[in-house]
């Protein structure tokens, strides 16, 4: 294949599409770029670098080292993050998932694990409220797959789990107005109350750990930046709600198997879903967008360009652990000395591994679901 | 006391001040004017004419005698209304609650009674949601006191009882458009997006018994005619989402103590609260406004003018139950025959027996006040 013209970047919480700069992204949206200084103070609590960590996976930040200088203080700290569950789960969306449960080990930290069906209902057309809700139980077992913590992870939806956030969210809710929103999520006269409300109950959960402990808990959150906006609206109203700022900590997009994007649910033939059968799966990476050549004999002169290639962009975040092998892949490739049918066939062979192993995961997760749910308080907040 | 200039009236969910103009308000509203075949058939039902409906104090409807008609048929009906715990009950809260029991008796109709304390909390700069939240159950021991039956009432607070409501209210939520809430609530770029969502709520309330009971049950909201506007927002998406459209009967309000407006907790000098110790009370009637002359000369040689005096209203509303005694009442003050110290004098003492009864009945609620509570339903809609 041929890389064709840039596409236009659009990053916002509904839609990410075009050729993503990351580091315009993070000039817009006022963040910090990631330092090797965090990435090494979380690997020291850790007792070892992620794969993400030593990738650049996450680009950039804001207040996370703050959060760190919390947790080397003694004091407790806590994460957040979440899912608009509007169907199946794909590998872009356990990145972060996977990283939770690396931070959640490091600093013994309790995660509040959100499931949007609300909004995801209040956002498509197509969707019923029935759907979402559904779909928050079965996504549930692909985080619980990720191998969290039970004692530690507290998953909620916020339709079924209203009673216990309802509170916070209306205490959000007088503190932001109309006008704010339209601002930060490009909201019109023709969009509904209800997505209108929705980001105080996305809001409330930086403060919910505090909130039910009675006491200021530190909160970062790890999610791809198109949920930034979220994160600056409660940014504005937390200290005078009496919390502290959320920390955040940005990760990239895991890129789909077509050219362009991230991998993406509303695009399912460039996405690998946890649900794939694994033969599905491994067909769809022999379809994947690569940085070949037009033809063997031009590749094996000039060499294929993983820098744009998805197959690699895999073995980058996820399937290759091993950073001398991933070297040893990238140098083969750029000298022509491994073609993109071998390279694929090989990823579709570790895709296939890694399905079929957390599928058997998801399949017991659903024994323990309950165990992973937000319980009532017994007192009221 | 003498007639001021008018002032200009306002009536909306959030404000009732000046001088009423009933008819203006129909016209206004787009409701239709009573009319007696429905005050006829209504008291058929009931095997008597209620004092409110005798005297006029509901002044327009929708669709009743729709209502009327599914009742007739023999489907089952309901009814709806609410309060907004911003403070103590005062007299002019209960006439619709004494006319729900009056129609819940005459009809077997169950009625849902919305406590908007999130409303008030989002909409009131110096209220907290606990108190808001705490003031639902202080108002539920007056709801209960006015003899409605535990078997077919279901008292329920918006924040506790979010879990039973959350549902159905993002499912009208998406129905409605920030355009919409925007044209019939004057809602602004200040206005927090609590508030924003809040109509969803008290607009699902329309359909709760439909939706819990699983079939479409014809729904009459009593209530003052400032809520209108909801009703308004309501009927346009009712049928969109499979429901009937509510039907409306509107209420006057009772005026307050001193000239124009409504009675009104935020006028607290001019409000009796079923909370006052009677002798307060007591003392608030002899200090009301009165269609009474400058002069005891004056008055005896004119006549007094009931038209305009806020006592005869209380006779009229509330506390005269005999049309006999009323009619004689008006014709003494016309005709210079009763002064307004006497007539005043007589009214306290009425009012301080009710309330002493009311005041009995209102503390005997609080044991009982859990069987009016909205219960969940074994199984989700």
């Amino acid at each position: 294949m041929t890389s064709q013209e840039k596409q236009e970047m659009v990053v916002t919480p509904w839609e990410v599409s075009g050729d993503i700069d990351y580091d315009r992204l993070i000039e817009q949206f006022g963040v910090q770029p990631m330092t090797q200084s965090i990435a090494d103070r979380i690997a020291k609590h850790a007792g070892y670098m992620h794969l993400q960590l030593r990738r650049g996976v996450y680009l950039s930040h804001r207040d996370t080292d703050w959060w760190l200088d919390e947790y080397e203080k003694g004091n407790k700290v806590g994460l957040y993050t979440g899912r608009g569950p509007s169907g199946h789960v794909h590998l872009g969306h356990l990145l972060p998932w996977f990283f939770c449960k690396y931070l959640q080990d490091a600093f013994d930290a309790d995660l509040y694990f959100q499931m949007t069906d609300d909004e995801k209902f209040l956002q498509r057309d197509e969707l019923t409220l029935e759907e979402t809700v559904a779909l928050t139980y079965e996504n549930a077992l692909d985080v619980i797959a990720c191998g969290l913590n039970p004692e530690k992870t507290f998953i909620f939806s916020d339709t079924d789990h209203i009673g216990e956030i309802y509170r916070l969210g209306l205490k959000v809710a007088k503190r932001v107005t109309y006008s704010t929103v339209k601002a930060v999520f490009g909201f019109q006269d023709s969009t509904n109350i209800g997505m209108i409300w929705y980001p105080a109950l996305q809001a409330m959960t930086c403060f919910l750990q505090s909130s039910r402990e009675g006491r200021n808990i530190p909160c970062l959150i790890p999610a791809a930046i198109d949920q930034d906006n979220y994160w600056r609206m409660t940014r504005d109203i937390a200290e005078k709600m009496g919390y502290y700022k959320p920390a955040q900590i940005h990760a990239k997009f895991l890129p789909g198997l077509a050219q362009g994007g991230k991998m993406s649910a509303s695009q399912p033939d460039t996405a690998i879903f946890t649900t794939d059968p694994p033969k599905v799966a491994a067909k769809k990476v022999m379809k994947a967008f690569t940085g070949g050549r037009d033809t063997v004999e031009e590749q094996k002169r000039l060499g294929g360009r993983p820098e744009v290639c998805n197959v690699y962009a895999y073995y980058y975040f996820l399937f290759e652990e091993d950073d001398d092998k991933l070297v040893e892949r990238e140098r083969l490739c750029r000298c022509g000395g491994i073609m993109c049918g071998e390279c694929k066939k090989q990823l579709a062979e570790r895709v296939k591994v890694f399905l079929t192993e957390f599928q058997e995961k998801r399949e017991k997760a659903r024994e323990v679901l309950d165990e992973f749910l937000l319980k009532p308080l017994n007192e009221k907040e």
